[in-house]
């Protein structure tokens, strides 16, 4: 129970217990790198030892990649109102190319400062802003390609790698070749390859030197895939506590990065008591925040006010912005004989922007501008896919792929100033022209990392969108995209609630993990082969323990089969004692010994012989010459 | 309700409301074909008007698919006792090619139908089962070959048409062209070409003799992609009458097939029951009961009680047998090395009496004669994987394909005897892996129909196995798969209840969908274009409607906006009035009508010029030579 005091009128007080409680048979580890306030944390699961039936051998610990922040380590103290150890702060400052302000430099963050409406709702002490010292470049990608591995980059190797050096040996690790599609997945990931890879551009690290706070992690096709998970509240507000609670919530389950779309009142006071506490990136989409500064009239919106919104949201620590920069006037007319016109937010406010001025869209024309800022602060851009297709009718139509050039042209100037940049993507696709959008990224855009929505493959399923999204989600990650946004069951019919968000992004884990398998990631089959081990050998335990929501598999498994006896039992619910295949393959496996084939090597070629030997008999009784 | 006598015993009387209501603005209509005795059901699903801020145009009843039977039919007599009305009989008896029996000629059916102790059990009157008359063929492919087109096959060929020449010239048949992996898909279905596709063995039609209740289906790449479902009581017994309304459910949601692996006491009775009020086709898997005769113990089974087996069940109609017989002797120890071993039930049962008497499988042996008895009844094999993987790991291994050879080899044996096949896949596969596993299938099985259990791409998520396998499902339905085995979310947890049949198929059924799409099934965009304009317009019953689940989707929505106002409010819950993209696109189209750009042709070309015009304008801003 974490408390947040009642007198700054958040809803809730106190984070529930489920949010925070450490995972079973789950211990937090820290694998220390090159120097000793380099701490990547993992979540190892320990195992028990196969039963005697099965041969009776220890099985090893397995270490999961763990998003879930210093709220599942029992030894951290947790403080929401003071927020989370500026674990960074030491690194941003020894690189001596920062200065502190004495307040925010944005019009807006001055005045909701001294704003008494909303001193009730502030975050604990205000904190003093960083920005770059006089023209310096503050951005992972400059230091990257000035051959500099910070230690951010020493943070993300070890996190990839996931100790399984020391599994490796081990049957374990066997997995099966992927297919990578140009991917170059490295056996190990080392501080000088994500150097390379940010270096070029196929790969960002989104941590703002303001929220020193996130634990660094990266997004690029040479990496494992992530995932994103929206929260938010809107007009229809929920609390700031329940706002922080659900961006815990979403970290426990495994969302790698968060983004906090608000649209309602109190949007900036929001997105601090969330930056505070996160211990991954967060990214918004700051024309959502500008839009509300005009009352939601999207033609008074200027370049002189959006740009006070992205100091303003940078200056809290906002890791990547989503800037729709791609929308041009010329393209807007594109989307008139859509079955779904214009599905994106920002893409029609824009849209409408463009129209009601007849000018080009100022995030264009102020592009350059707006990346001058985003290496003050390393702030990275995901390039915002306003004319994403909204139906399987429209998908990969001109509207899509002339903004799809143009992101291309705009992450040729981003990286003109050293500023990270990933691409977001669709939407509606159905599978056939799934690769296309992919292929197409890639050559557009110079290989900058993909992020995509989905995509849906389907339209006709509201309610389960989250399923026909992860169809598309887990082609196109194994195709290439870095990073999958989430969707969650109320797509299209109304806000997530707190088991949406956790259905939403199992399933997108779920799917991460298929593209990552389908793309060969070194390791990513060590929790597949044990958690399959488990199974066989009716570790029932260990099973839901290896499970990505160890919670469901085992109500699920207790519905039909409650006593705890038949947790250890050697059949289940589904067969009965008579017909379990595992027993019977247990027969196999002692006639196989017995018969002298237990060694494996021995075995595979001993037995394909045998088997050739007696298809060759059988052949006698069906086959035809 | 209706009624099931308690005299009957059975633990639930009624069916509930919910299994038989009619979908909401749905009416079940019959397409007439060329006799008034074959009528064809279908749902049509009746539209609002476009409000007039998008035009106040007429919208036009959408036709889908109809799997639930007459259950759903406000017009039809339902009496779960007499069973539904023997809608081929008549087609049947009229080919004259078959004789009426007493009553079984199984040795068990007889013993069962005088047995005391479960009169209470048995399906009101006793029915004299058919059978070939004295050396005569009567399946489907024995007359496809001889050039006759059955009432079943024009039933097929109307069904899966789904009168979409009704809306071919309008918007709604607007659809990307498919990338089919050599399938071919035909404009518009006719009896010859079905005819055509069941003689060459690229589809089936299993319907048995003894099950003329059921509406005739086709199972075939060429055609809509089917899914199957599994129902069935086990040791933690379920009651007759809870697996009748289960069977009914599951077609009501959808299941083309339903497969009854009843493993529990009653397993005859349970299926005569299910049969005689099954709309759709039902399949077994006959060693299950087999191995109940011999109280579990798989080495006293026997050939000749195996065959007295699927005597009986063929006279009370099952339409398809799942039979393990490429489960061979020199097979069994190549899986000794596996992760997983045998998880198949069937398979291991098998491998358990092959390895018992160390001889071939009898199935193997004596699969000739069991051709014999499939085509006295025409029922089809359903070519069971007994060697599928059942993790990740052991995906396209050498026991897996040395199964899937065999089932090739049987396949020619069994054509020869005209008997109706299709073959059966994983299982566990990552999706690198899922495309070998077709294109074996369609050469080592001469094009027989794939029927795929998912296959599962990952194996960390027990839970969530109806998504990770739907992944896998529709990208094998996309390269070619004709029936898809749905996974509930109980999955390798226990067994699934009511609302997981409910998911597992809706799960299904998008995947399905999805692979119609991607495979260019002429007509599959029609109900996602219809549904998208549905959403865009903001007509919220309209997308409920056509949705897979419009209960599912109504209740979601009301969750965060209940008011019966908001339902044709022309923004939601997510965005608010300010943020509302289809507001926006409006504005775009009405922008580009008072312009003149509202002609679609002239759209098209215009404004890719005119965006060209502003593209090269715009390379001034930031474009590189």
């Amino acid at each position: 129970m974490i408390a947040v005091p009642e007198d700054l009128a958040l809803k809730a007080t106190e984070l529930s217990a489920e949010v925070t409680e450490p995972f079973p048979a789950s211990k937090k580890i820290y694998v220390t790198g090159s120097r000793p306030d380099l701490r990547v944390p993992m979540r190892e699961i320990t195992q028990h030892d196969t039963p005697a039936m099965f041969g009776a051998e220890p099985n090893p610990p397995i270490t999961v990649y763990d998003n879930s922040g210093p709220y599942t380590d029992p030894d951290a103290t947790i403080n929401l109102v003071s927020g989370l150890e500026p674990l960074r702060a030491g690194w941003i400052s020894e690189r001596n190319d920062t200065e502190s302000l004495d307040g925010p430099s944005s019009e807006f963050g001055r005045a909701r400062l001294v704003d008494d409406k909303t001193a009730h709702l502030r975050f604990g002490e205000p904190r003093k802003p960083l920005r770059a010292r006089g023209g310096a470049n503050v951005t992972q990608m400059h230091y990257a390609r000035r051959g500099i591995v910070t230690p951010e980059m020493e943070y993300v190797a070890i996190r990839e790698n996931l100790r399984r050096e020391e599994v490796r040996d081990q049957l374990l690790l066997k997995q099966h070749p992927g297919q990578g599609f140009g991917a170059k997945l490295p056996e190990f990931v080392t501080p000088e390859f994500v150097r390379d890879e940010v270096a070029s551009g196929r790969a960002i690290i989104p941590n703002n030197i303001n929220h020193p706070e996130s634990e660094p992690m990266i997004i690029g096709r040479n990496f494992l895939v992530k995932i994103n998970a929206n929260i938010g509240n809107s007009a229809v507000t929920s609390s700031i506590a329940e706002e922080v609670e659900k961006m815990v919530w979403a970290v426990r389950w495994g969302a790698d990065t968060v983004m906090d779309l608000s649209t309602g009142k109190h949007i900036h006071e929001t997105r601090e008591w969330i930056i505070r506490n996160s211990p991954v990136p967060i990214g918004t989409v700051p024309i959502y925040q500008a839009l509300e500064k005009v009352d939601g009239r999207a033609e008074e919106l200027t370049w002189e006010m959006f740009r006070d919104t992205l100091i303003e949201q940078a200056e809290q620590g906002v890791d990547y912005f989503t800037i729709h920069a791609g929308v041009r006037l010329p393209y807007v007319p594109l989307t008139a004989g859509r079955v779904t016109g214009i599905v994106s937010r920002g893409g029609s406010i824009m849209a409408k922007w463009c129209l009601a001025h007849h000018e080009e869209s100022f995030l264009y024309t102020h592009f350059a501008e707006i990346c001058e800022i985003m290496k003050t602060y390393d702030v990275a851009f995901s390039l915002g896919d306003g004319l994403r297709p909204g139906s399987i009718a429209d998908a990969n139509d001109a509207a899509q792929f002339a903004e799809l050039e143009t992101l291309g042209e705009l992450t040729r100037v981003a990286w003109e100033h050293d500023v990270q940049v990933m691409i977001e993507g669709p939407g509606h696709v159905p599978m056939q022209l799934i690769k296309e959008n992919m292929d197409k990224e890639l050559s557009d855009c110079y290989e900058a990392p993909f992020y995509t929505l989905g995509p849906l493959t389907t339209d006709i399923a509201p309610g389960y969108d989250h399923i026909t999204s992860a169809i598309g989600a887990a082609q196109i990650g194994w195709y290439g995209t870095a990073m999958l946004c989430y969707v969650t069951p109320k797509e299209h019919l109304g806000l997530p609630d707190k088991n949406d968000v956790r259905e939403g992004i199992i399933t997108y884990r779920l799917a991460a993990h298929a593209a990552d398998l389908a793309k060969g990631h070194p390791g990513a089959q060590i929790r597949d082969n044990a958690l399959s081990k488990a199974r066989f050998e009716f570790r029932w335990e260990d099973q839901f323990n290896l499970s990505l929501d160890p919670q469901k598999a085992r109500s699920f498994h207790d519905e039909t089969l409650p006593k705890d006896a038949h947790k250890v039992a050697h059949f289940c619910s589904m067969c009965g004692p008579h017909f379990c295949s595992m027993k019977i393959t247990q027969d196999v496996r002692d006639y196989a010994r017995d018969k002298g084939l237990d060694e494996k090597s021995a075995l595979a070629a001993g037995m394909a012989e045998k088997s050739e030997e007696f298809r060759s008999q059988g052949a006698k009784v069906y086959k035809k010459a």
